[in-house]
């Protein structure tokens, strides 16, 4: 099986935006849609003639502010979201182990796989995984701010996302490399930051990272809690 | 049915390259590679535990340098390229109608599809065309120098494009907006350029374009019609 999304990017803040269609070739969620790009989202969807049935989220980013808010008002698409993110006006909390239905057939299983942030989860859909910023191409997100936890992140990726089969796709939320796409079992063997690395180790790795502070964090979570709509809205 | 490719990037020149898997999950074929991304490319390759059986060019591009030679070289992948583009060292000279196999099912129909140059061509595969430089999303490729000739890219887009079935998908070479997919049908009912034009008013638009020479196109026309390897290797 060889079914791909389609990977859009968001140069400013290197963000990739996921659309799934399901083989009804009718039926669509879009994974992480950037706000400044809710035009050319809603235009890929009219041009590749789709109903949007979900908006999902990995999680409450700190680097851009979501669409979802803005998508779910113009297309009727319901808002679906980690419940452990504070993203209050979701009208679906997910949890570890829910699936997502949309199209005849298609699914799509929730792994929660805190690190990141607390809540953070990823998406698993048809031999792909969309992994937000738990694990990254050849790297993993950032775990030092916003509920992050190096310990629970090795135990997201090593526990659960590396159990997922070899030749599962794994797409990231970002990229700074110019990379797309990988393979858990790529990952598994080759990753720079948790191949060969005891939960220690990796914690010593994490800690020593003094990452800045993201210029937009204090502005985008809570504006990503608000599905990215102004507050009062 | 919903196999799309995976979509890869040049920002410099705004090159999209695309990677085919075939339902094994095994065997892959890459067209329109970017030669500064030789290394992302075959890390790509890598990561999805792809064999390459073919590097496959739209046309002789004038704005970058292809990484088809150095592929093939790497990989003992072939190169397959259109046998109206001047380019010599490749063991498959690709004529219209011919067939490109790979994988145990997988087929890719060659389209002659002149005006952006003589020579180029478009791939169908599974539900989805790769256009090049003939048609882009809401435009075309430009017509004004390398053998290029409007009449025969309206002829080739209005006659053999549109001529695809509606929900077919539309991968173009280039895309300066941020836009990544569209479909025939789309393209069909909403192009700038060639939606509700005749050939001749679609001729003095293209006239009146007044683009300027491509910075790369002495260099890079020469270059890609020896597979992107120095002259003499």
């Amino acid at each position: 099986m060889n079914i791909n999304p389609v990977q859009l990017f968001d140069v400013e803040s290197s963000t990739f935006t996921y659309i799934l269609v399901a083989d009804d070739n009718e039926s669509a969620v879009i994974i992480d849609p950037v706000e400044r790009h809710w035009e050319r989202d809603l235009a890929h969807l009219e041009r590749l003639d789709l109903k949007l049935a979900y908006v999902l989220e990995t999680h409450a980013h700190a680097d851009h502010v979501t669409s979802a808010g803005k998508l779910r008002e113009l297309t009727g698409a319901q808002a679906a979201v980690p419940s452990g993110c504070g993203i209050a006006p979701a009208e679906v909390q997910l949890n570890d182990g829910d699936v997502i239905r949309f199209g005849p057939h298609d699914q799509i299983e929730v792994l929660h796989t805190p690190g990141h942030t607390a809540g953070s989860v990823s998406y698993v859909w048809r031999g792909n995984v969309f992994t937000g910023d738990t694990l990254l191409i050849d790297g993993c997100g950032r775990t030092d701010f916003q509920s992050g936890s190096s310990a629970a992140l090795f135990d997201s990726v090593v526990g659960k996302l590396f159990a997922l089969p070899d030749a599962t796709r794994m797409w990231p939320g970002h990229d700074y490399k110019g990379q797309s796409v990988s393979t858990i079992g790529w990952e598994r063997r080759h990753n720079a930051r948790l191949t060969n690395r005891s939960k220690e180790d990796f914690g010593v790795l994490m800690a020593a990272l003094n990452l800045p502070k993201p210029k937009l964090i204090d502005m985008a979570v809570p504006a990503n809690q608000n599905l990215g709509l102004p507050h009062g809205a």
